[in-house]
């Protein structure tokens, strides 16, 4: 539904009557799985967030061949040296699953969706999208069963299959939670705070962001959310105080008061090429303010695939969860490996470099974002184009086999069917204080903690990027299917 | 903000920045005013459509000379004749008001609007619109005024001077009790009821009506509602049982058991070229059928202009209402003349053909809708251009006379400043009963009688008509100023 108002979408569907958007089945178990385990998710990746010396183990091999990485780690370093005032963080994460066919089930079987267990392709943790855009096609889904659209051609969907998507008040809930927790204006300065939401220039996800932005605007009780553009505009309308308190003047404001940032919601510098001298200046100043971090800087850091792959090591999950949350979190991991030259590191270089073998794999940049995975049988090709020395900034996963369905994708500009794969995404929502120093427990202690909705994305099977922005997944809803 | 959506709007805004969109002063006290009568103009004007014969004899002289006029009485005899099955009606009116200056107050003088009167304009009974886009540009502006663009330029605007706008929730709720008070099916072939929207096909009031489709749906108890063209369509996927039960038979669903109608909500049917042979067929069905009609035919009738003249008469609105509600009403007309052989009519005529008395009139004829009206000097040409026979289908309004104000208009390809006056609209909802044929009370039993919500047009001062859908009205939203 990518580009499109639930308007038009619904106006279109309206035009092609006998053709009909058909929600995608999804087993009720694996569903209702994801959404159990999100909370421990959540708890696990804040935890990581405050083990700062286990994140460096697992990145600093990368950080000299990885600009993002590079450029992250430094500012953090920059803020550690200053000092930080705010002990508490923000996280809006979205894990990402695909259902992974038994072994000898066939993928075009009737009912191979039942066969199969629930797999983690990614955990996003920085500025996790799709929230708002997952809620309108939830709804128009809905409605267009409610309506009985659906119905003419087989009776099979009830409402009740259909879950309920609530991403948009829930977002803004934790969001308007984080402000309420920053508390009165600290500068004297200052007599409003404000939530402040960065952003892309030529932003291609305003209209996922406009939805929680007016949320917030329009609760009971208003949270005043402004938008400003990462980089240049920062350093112009965002200060520090001496006491380090964010302040932000509104250049569409004559007046002299500027606005108190209680949160900084980042929905941009997630790509190396924003961090110029003027971005890495921009994001230490938001960094080492006195505003609550949607989410902070090593929150940041361990959306890259390389905590993904280390947490999948032995022992790894037990160090921040209890033996039963980490086995429920294991249950989700596929086989990942590092590709540097550790033992684990060279097994997974023979794999990668088989061209029988590599078929089952997918090799990814240990960044996060999609769109630069390469895939099974190209991977020896493509290592040895590139210089040896950045393989350990990559990670070998072993591909997931999804259940293959059939399905009518609608696009910007087409309408074509044909057999499809899904990936449902869980949201979560939670708030977290760092421990004291002292304290061995790396546990953090959460404040708010929970799942905030769900997206769900659909694409043809033949296609190996899932990316909605790029044209090739398609939002979608689960039909919740209890066998 | 015709043809645009809240969102692209938001987005030619913040295009623009320095140029903003202001919302038009109004005091409150006015505003409270015309909020205060709502509830009267409703029981006023549901009386009135229950009295057949002061419809009648209002109305009967038109009837030669006015096809819509004709038409709807003639399906009304006719469903007379086979028998009203429905004692219950609901109203969604819409009551238009002006703010008249006070004798010898300059329109230009800064004070000016707190030097005037509330005067209505006119009253619509029948396919009232615009709810749905006042509420999305009250949200708008509230939105925009939060967010601090207008104080750049002026403190003046605090948000406590935009009134909320719920529209779609107060109609979409009026729509679901008259649904509920419909009651379970009462045909044995139909186990669901639903509300049935009546639409023009090339529907440019989509966007208008869709919201309040969603909020039905969107009902914690979900009201089913589905939308049917005037015409055709309703003879063919519509029927009546032997009970006059109205059956639909959703076009899209190749299940055989069809929905039964609880309310038909008709947002068509209100422009005489829709009454050809099928026309008049399809609103007869629709009539006599065992549904609650969204308004009943003789409600209909009561948005002509003639009733609106006829209202004015001196004892009119006594018949209908306490002489201190009668009162409160005849506050906010304005002199309003028949033009017919009357001696008030008589009397109408020579001001009408009076070059110079003209100027301070509007000619109307006496069917609802703007668009036809002739204006001021223009008056005399026009009549002696048309047959005397059919001067009685008119009637003479004295020009209300409004504070000119300025302001920017944003229409769908230009954004002009200039003198502005404004118009507010307030929506009635209700649900009434038909009294029983014995009384000799006129005044009919309210089951529900609220306050809707509000519109508000704004148009340059220099353009006679307010039509938004022809692009002379702008949506717009009071600011309202306590002096």
């Amino acid at each position: 539904m990518n580009g499109f108002s639930e308007e038009q979408t619904l106006s279109l569907v309206a035009q092609i009557k006998d053709w009909q958007c058909f929600p995608t089945p999804l087993p009720r178990a694996k569903f209702q799985q994801a959404l159990d385990i999100q909370e421990t998710f959540n708890r696990l990746y804040c935890s990581v967030a405050e083990d700062e010396q286990w994140i460096h183990d697992v990145i600093q091999e990368i950080i000299p061949v990885e600009p993002l990485a590079a450029a992250l780690w430094s500012i953090y370093e920059a803020a550690r040296e200053t000092g930080y005032l705010q002990n508490i963080s923000v996280g809006i994460f979205r894990s990402d699953y695909m259902l992974h066919l038994n072994d000898g089930v066939e993928p075009r079987d009737p009912g191979a969706v039942f066969e199969t267990s629930l797999k983690q392709v990614e955990m996003n943790t920085f500025s996790a999208s799709g929230g708002s855009h997952a809620n309108k096609v939830g709804n128009m889904h809905r409605y267009l069963a409610r309506t009985g659209v659906y119905n003419g051609r087989d009776n099979f969907l009830n409402i009740s299959s259909l879950p309920k998507n609530e991403n948009i008040e829930s977002l803004a809930s934790c969001l308007a939670l984080a402000h309420t927790t920053y508390g009165k204006p600290r500068s004297e300065e200052a007599r409003q705070t404000a939530v402040l939401m960065i952003v892309q220039p030529n932003n291609f996800n305003i209209a996922d962001e406009r939805p929680i932005e007016y949320a917030l605007w329009n609760r009971d009780d208003p949270v005043p959310m402004y938008r400003l553009e990462f980089g240049a505009d920062i350093l112009e309308y965002a200060r520090l105080t001496e006491d380090r308190v964010l302040l932000f003047h509104p250049p569409w404001l004559a007046s002299t008061e500027p606005v108190e940032i209680s949160v900084v919601y980042l929905r941009a510098g997630y790509e190396a090429e924003e961090y110029d001298h003027v971005g890495w200046e921009a994001r230490l100043q938001l960094e080492i303010s006195a505003a609550i971090k949607c989410p902070s800087l090593l929150s940041h850091i361990t959306t890259f695939k390389k905590v993904q792959q280390a947490l999948t090591a032995p022992g790894a999950l037990e160090r921040f969860l209890s033996a039963s949350d980490a086995a429920a979190i294991r249950e989700t991991f596929v086989p990942v490996y590092p590709l540097d030259e550790s033992e684990q590191g060279l097994f997974a270089r023979k794999l990668a470099c088989d061209p029988v073998k590599s078929a089952n794999y997918i090799l990814k940049p240990s960044l996060e974002g999609g769109g630069n995975n390469v895939h099974g049988a190209e991977i020896p090709d493509y290592l040895s184009s590139i210089p040896r020395a950045r393989w350990c900034s990559y990670i070998l996963m072993e591909r997931i086999q999804p259940p293959i369905q059939t399905n009518l994708l609608m696009g910007p500009e087409t309408l074509n069917s044909g057999e499809t794969v899904s990936e449902l995404g869980i949201l979560g929502s939670c708030l977290w204080q760092s421990q004291s120093k002292q304290t061995s427990d790396h546990r953090c202690q959460m404040i708010h903690n929970s799942v905030g909705g769900w997206t769900f994305k659909t694409k043809f099977a033949d296609v190996d990027e899932m990316s909605v922005v790029k044209g090739y997944g398609h939002f979608d809803t689960p039909r919740l299917m209890d066998f």
